[in-house]
């Protein structure tokens, strides 16, 4: 059986190489390597080096190589002006950036810091967290793939906050960490081996730009979130621990009922029972969010422990399960 | 000059054999090592083995070699077994374990699940966080050293709490996380290399037994605080996230000048400019305490790091500050 | 497609879990889990939690549950011990332990220290390296899986030694290191976390009861060889650093078409273009064996490097790779 | 007492950093950190930051603030260009580069592939390993700091040349492996967390341009050792294993005789028992070389194991004990 093509552009950055490997294994999509910066590899490759196709990168070489879609596995401002003539020549599009996370560009300039260059886009993009938008995605040309902290957030808190059971009178904390390829490849000093072995630190305190796209899929209003994110000496994985009141509640139980009932088909959503969590290692190189958590009746204290690959389901594994769900295939082919 | 001895039950433990090495650069006092188990070591050791000397574990042998004082770097069993006997032949004792932290010995029995064995001295033991109890410390005969995590949480908390800035109507969030030897030298699954690796894993959601000596010592009462631990894969050291709700504070100075009124003049705890917190490496092989923090004026929220050395400020490092002061030497001796 | 089922003793640990997680993806092979030792796991599992079958470990239960082969991913005195029963049901065994490795009981009884308990089994057991006995092992009931040093060592040397070009005058020198899991799941001080971490050590200076399975199956004789083996502190992969002095090579290109000829048309062994080597990150969770060098034709210095997953190609993997073979299966399925 | 000072240039390098704070606890040397570069800092510091003086990078500012010597812990090419106008304004130099540890200027380009900018130094210049030119190094004004791996090397491999043991007809192999820190602090891709983290890989496999310090100062000839260097995901520390064949040696205790003559009354050489081998965690943090060895009589194999802290004894350490031999100080000062 034939395949159909899917160009990555970004594959030497670490979430456009996981993308390659997950599709490698894929039954009906080749991946097609895009050749937008010709950064230097450092590491030595077997002979022959069994590499994927290699194309330019641009709408016309799209085209001409037949591509049915294309992952964008790039910053924002590569990503905004690539995304329109991708488009326009009827290529499909799964941007792993945050260029088209947010509704409007006004708030997309506040949480990045630069221009919209692609406004008229907005609009039509769904947001890819297909356990939530499943429906609208596989209709759309324009997926925006979730952030990786957003993605474990959002499903640990969404059908807490739908059930009606979360005080929401003071702040839900969010204390996120995170491995260090979440940061992406380029080398800096941030993330240097010496400076992160044996070490652990905080950062974007008050506000990680990921955050408002925890408002506006959670179910919560900004101001009801206080999201701090760590980095931990790891290649992979993100931990959130998730500290909420609750309202009326009687037993664990309940809690997991709700957990359930929102997750029950969900084919990469795990639960566990209550009083028992996940770790990190629970998930890497899967494309599974893992949910559990401890709760106190008497205090109506909850405290959640949600895990993800930040490669896989915060970022090349879910934008999979996106093109899986816009190209009709099955949603977890080459996923599990 | 000749030196006073000091014994140290526990020399093969991390916090024991952390607190010989202080030891043998301090100029008033020289470490005997006492033989309380006979635990084969593993390690290679250079020819001739510049050891301390060693003697057995028992009251009769500290009076023999001229012991002034003992550390106990023992499990609370152990050194509610082995305190009476050394303090009846008037040998000093700082302990390293939780048996003499708590005010009564139903809270410890609560907390820890076990008997105490030697209630009669709770009412004399000091807890040995010099910023706060300095006087009581000095006279003392016995000084429970605190947990590693109360150490980081009450420093960073109690001068918030006392200044009355802290809305205590919700939960202070206190979201530690702890390097390896936080566990202890015995080997388990949970402390394997190859489990720990590529990890980070949540633990005691809802309740520690360190959580006492928070409500204890902070000013907060029990209650006010939910604490949950996690485990870093590295060798030591502790950053405690705390997120607390302020009232009536204009600007991150206002919290500044609260900690600099509060630590002036403590030589082993430091704070960072507003916006500026330190990580784990800041501390690590030192006696101090960092702090720093974020602060949004506009919505009261404060969002608190605090980092240390969880063998030494957070065990050896803080034994030895008790020692010296009970002993009546230059409280940084050895530790600066 | 109904499939066979394959029996997996020792589940728990490294190598077991490894088996478990690589045939849960073999189109024709099931995995049972056959409960040798009830040790307690301390992972926390997702509800329902998606466990294979799990049987008891006894040729009857093998019997009983339509087992055609086990696997034993156990020490050798129990592999020793179970060996007999099963093939006398008319199950085939592939043993990961040293049991079945060496050609008699006294090398064997030499090299691991104990007695052979089933040592009428030697004989007609094959060395399951299928790149040098791959006809040997289609037709076999019992397999003895290499271990993992010998695996990378023995397809790096014997193409050259076959080529009559290594000079055996001196010793050939393997430098070999390895990551944790190779010492197996059972929590030890020498394993543990605190203790492996920032470190690196050289163990079995001299003699590493590997060494044989190099002498027997690389064409080296005893005494031309000098193995010492490291820990390194990450989780697993091998990587070997193996001196030789050549006669008669005038370039590199000679020694990579001595490798080239011998392993053309091998699906697990990649080679690296000359003063190319691989590292660890080039095989860790794949099936391959990568090979590299370096040459100096004025010295006739070669310096060969070769890289394996130590449960992968080391154990499971190729143990899976014997599998196939022996059961008329594709080599290479489930392993690519 | 007042301080004699010293400068530091690239204090915000690895060695550098290392040399500022050993000498912060030196009783006869206060440091004085240069500002050769002006790179950003990205670590956060307390209030105040308790910092060492800092002045500009030239010979005029060394002499306008009372410097009696400067720590060059720069480039080659970078203490070539500043090696001469301190000098000619009397100022010593100890320099951790490369720059004038080879006799010729011939030497140095060939090995290093760059022009000798002060060749006419380069006979002055002494090559600092106390342990064998102590003398020498007191009186000069130039001393050329040692490589970390031929530290380690020399240390190992010279007293057994020097006792004429050692069978030198095929090479003397040189395993060598060392933490990242060896590799500086400027951020490359080879040095980034994700990519060293659960890996470990070889390079210069067939010469590194320390090789010729082993030459020059083991009493071994160009062509008699193979060396070899691994990258170990640690922070810090090196391990070489080192292969030899003697001659004559009827046991092992003839060998350890052999280092004990050599290193008996040397304070940063420690020895271990025939059959002990240390480790990185040694002698991580401080200024010792430890030795062991293997040693199989009958076949004369000798497999000789020394470990460094790569930024102490291999760097910033030893540049010390050099600084304190030529002003005169306890040449233990600060490092013990």
């Amino acid at each position: 059986m034939s395949k159909v093509r899917v160009g990555i552009v970004g594959y030497r950055g670490y979430s456009g190489a996981e993308a390659v490997r997950i599709l490698s294994k894929h039954g009906h999509i080749e991946p097609v390597l895009m050749e937008h910066r010709a950064d230097a590899e450092h590491r030595a490759e077997p002979i022959p080096a069994a590499m994927p196709v290699k194309i330019g990168c641009s709408a016309e070489a799209a085209v001409e190589h037949d591509l049915v879609a294309v992952l964008l596995a790039t910053p924002a401002d590569v990503s905004m002006s690539l995304t329109r003539d991708f488009l326009a020549f009827g290529i499909k599009v799964v941007d792993l950036s945050g260029a088209f996370r947010l509704k409007t560009a006004e708030t997309f300039t506040h949480w990045y810091k630069e221009e919209h260059l692609a406004p008229e886009l907005i609009a039509e993009a769904v947001y890819g967290l297909p356990e939530f938008y499943r429906k609208d995605i596989a209709g759309k040309r324009l997926v925006a793939n979730p952030g990786c902290y957003p993605t474990a957030a959002n499903l640990a808190i969404r059908p807490l906050v739908a059930a009606g059971i979360v005080e929401t009178s003071n702040w839900i904390i969010c204390d996120a960490k995170s491995g260090v390829s979440g940061a992406g490849r380029k080398p800096t000093l941030k993330t240097s081996f010496c400076e992160v072995s044996e070490n652990f630190s905080a950062y974007s305190l008050l506000g990680h730009r990921h955050v408002p796209e925890i408002f506006m899929n959670s179910g919560l209003e900004e101001g009801q979130i206080s999201f701090t994110a760590h980095l931990i000496p790891i290649d992979r994985g993100i931990l959130e621990t998730i500290y909420l009141k609750t309202a009326g509640i009687d037993s664990a139980e309940d809690i997991l009922g709700i957990y359930q009932q929102a997750y029950l088909s969900e084919p990469f959503v795990r639960l566990y029972a209550p009083g028992k969590v996940p770790d990190i290692r629970s998930v890497v190189r899967t494309n599974f969010c893992d949910i559990g958590f401890h709760f106190e009746p008497k205090t109506q204290r909850l405290v959640v422990v949600a895990t993800i690959d930040n490669l896989v389901k915060g970022a090349a594994g879910q934008a999979i399960q996106n093109l899986n769900l816009m190209l009709g295939y099955p949603e977890t082919e080459a996923l599990l």
